[in-house]
């Protein structure tokens, strides 16, 4: 397992361009041809200007999708901070690669590549085929009493990001959702909501998988004691001290995979909570970044709203749900395509013969 | 052309039954042994059981689907309410008998099979093939001075929507989109929400496809007037008067294909405000209608919201869309088949051997 040299790191971060104004402009005014009335298509004329300034192309239809779900455990599972055991992490990628989990289903309707990433699960998975095999480490260290992370693991866990960036581009992926699997996952997201957003624990904090009433006040204690641990003395703490000390591998290899897609210039459809927090991150290292990322969804994890408001980012669905895998991402792409056919397919007023607006 | 005979009318609205709550039972106990935390798939799970409780089948997958769009013009334009001139309805037809619209770029893409129904057109159609003939008349009167209809171009209107539920499910239709084109239909949607919601016509008027602050303010006395013309007088008017007094003839025939579909016991995805304010009418006459209904999208409109709001029901998108066509419900279904391919293909955590919750 290699880490990242910091020079290409640095390189990545530093050549994250901002999607094309001068593309965003073309796509505005050819919208406006389209024989509907004026912005009537809402936040699907945002969607499709959004996606040709990413791409930089006219006819970004037809994208080839996939979808990456990053799975590793957390040493803070040992505080009791989720409804399920820790082996589900394990037992769900092997779900993953059966076919049998909810992202397989969404991926198989809408035509999306699913690849499954051990970045950290605490088994050994190394005769398991059809599983990306780069696991760092079995699982991260309790963060309540130490840093999840050395600052190695963090290098390494972004490098795989990096890495299978440059894979999906390879490929001739233009969209990729990122999603995760990993049992006490919502507890770093919420810790890295806190501190991030400057949120209370009491309000970052949700109910995960669907813990019970007492075990959540637990886990809002639990959260809130493992931000003062690490932060209490640091008002803005650089975002791989963040990843390092209440991190997943998960979410360093998702804060990898999104700088280096926005770099390569991809669609990057978030999920949920963890998506978002991994997202966040990205943008703190590289605030270009954000241009380049759509919010497939708002989960009914209370610190999701919380940080989807802070990053100014609206999702294309609000379903109410809580799974993870990419789920939300993917269920997304549909609309995400949509926008983009009736951007390429629809006759302008010119072309139909439609008499526009008297006003 | 025939009206629609008392005794079938009744018979229709006599034998709609509510969806199945045993099949409801049955969906929701299979949902929760799904490789999932329990009802972490949020609204999908709602409305997969209620697919699977109005279908009364377990594998209701692979639905074939159906967006019917009505066409018919309105008297009040001669009052100034719309942004477009009246030749646009006629216009847009052609439109989508050509593929140039919104619609037809996503019902191509989503796999839906498009009808186009003329059922009040103020134009000579009837050389026009591919268009499905139904002309009651060349529009409605204008309502502001008079009824829109007469009882018998309400009653051939409803006709019209019964007929095509019967066709829809003769070519083995499960899931169909109820959509609309007729230049000043918002200002009958505003009126029958104002009569049904009892709001005011400040309140239920909107911009319909783009009207200028000092139209919109003419629109919202315009509306006002209407209601107090027809309504002032009666509490609770019959649904059947209000669609001859300040109704369409593409109203009337979308509540024909709504009280006909729900007795066909077709999954019926309504669309924008005018769509939803046909459902309204549609549930008035017979209330078990409301459970075949899933609300496609929550339109800009700001009567749609008070409608929805209204009849209960929850907007499965919410993409400041206000175009009509039935764009918003088509747009729903890759969502609505979601949710049935997970019903119908998700491992279960028996078949996978993954751990439950501990709690």
């Amino acid at each position: 397992m290699t880490s990242i040299p910091v020079l290409q790191f640095d390189q990545i971060v530093r050549s994250v361009e901002p999607p094309s104004e001068s593309w965003h402009r073309i796509a505005r005014a050819h919208l406006d041809t389209l024989t509907k009335p004026l912005g009537s298509l809402g936040r699907l004329e945002d969607i499709a200007a959004q996606i040709v300034a990413i791409r930089r192309e006219d006819h970004a239809n037809a994208m080839k999708k996939a979808v990456y779900v990053f799975a590793a455990d957390h040493g803070v599972t040992e505080e009791g901070v989720s409804a399920y055991p820790r082996a589900v992490t394990h037992q769900m990628v092997l779900n993953f690669l059966a076919q049998g989990a909810a992202i397989n289903v969404l991926a198989r309707l809408h035509g999306v590549e699913l690849s499954v990433v051990d970045v950290g699960v605490d088994a050994d998975l190394a005769d398991v085929p059809a599983l990306i095999h780069r696991k760092v480490a079995k699982g991260t260290r309790n963060m309540l009493s130490e840093p999840a992370m050395t600052t190695e693991e963090v290098e390494q866990a972004i490098a795989v990001g990096i890495d299978l960036a440059a894979t999906a581009v390879a490929s001739g992926k233009a969209m990729i959702a990122i999603g995760e699997m990993g049992i006490g996952n919502t507890t770093c997201a919420s810790a890295i909501t806190c501190v991030i957003t400057g949120a209370s624990a009491t309000v970052a904090t949700g109910h995960g998988t669907g813990i019970t009433p007492d075990a959540f006040a637990h886990k809002v204690e639990i959260v809130r004691a493992i931000v003062e641990r690490h932060f209490a003395k640091v008002a803005h703490p650089l975002p791989l001290e963040v990843l390092r000390c209440i991190g997943g591998l998960e979410i360093a290899a998702m804060t990898g995979m999104i700088l280096a897609a926005a770099r390569h210039k991809l669609v990057i459809v978030i999920d949920g909570f963890i998506s978002t927090a991994a997202a966040a991150l990205a943008i703190a290292i590289a605030p270009n970044v954000h241009g380049y990322l759509i919010a497939g969804h708002q989960s009914e994890e209370p610190g999701h709203k919380l940080l989807l408001e802070h990053l100014d980012l609206i999702p294309v669905l609000s379903l109410n749900m809580r799974l993870g895998e990419g789920s939300g991402a993917v269920l997304a792409m549909p609309i995400l395509e949509s926008a983009m056919a009736l951007y390429t397919e629809m006759a302008t007023f010119a072309s139909a013969g439609v008499s526009g607006a008297s006003q």
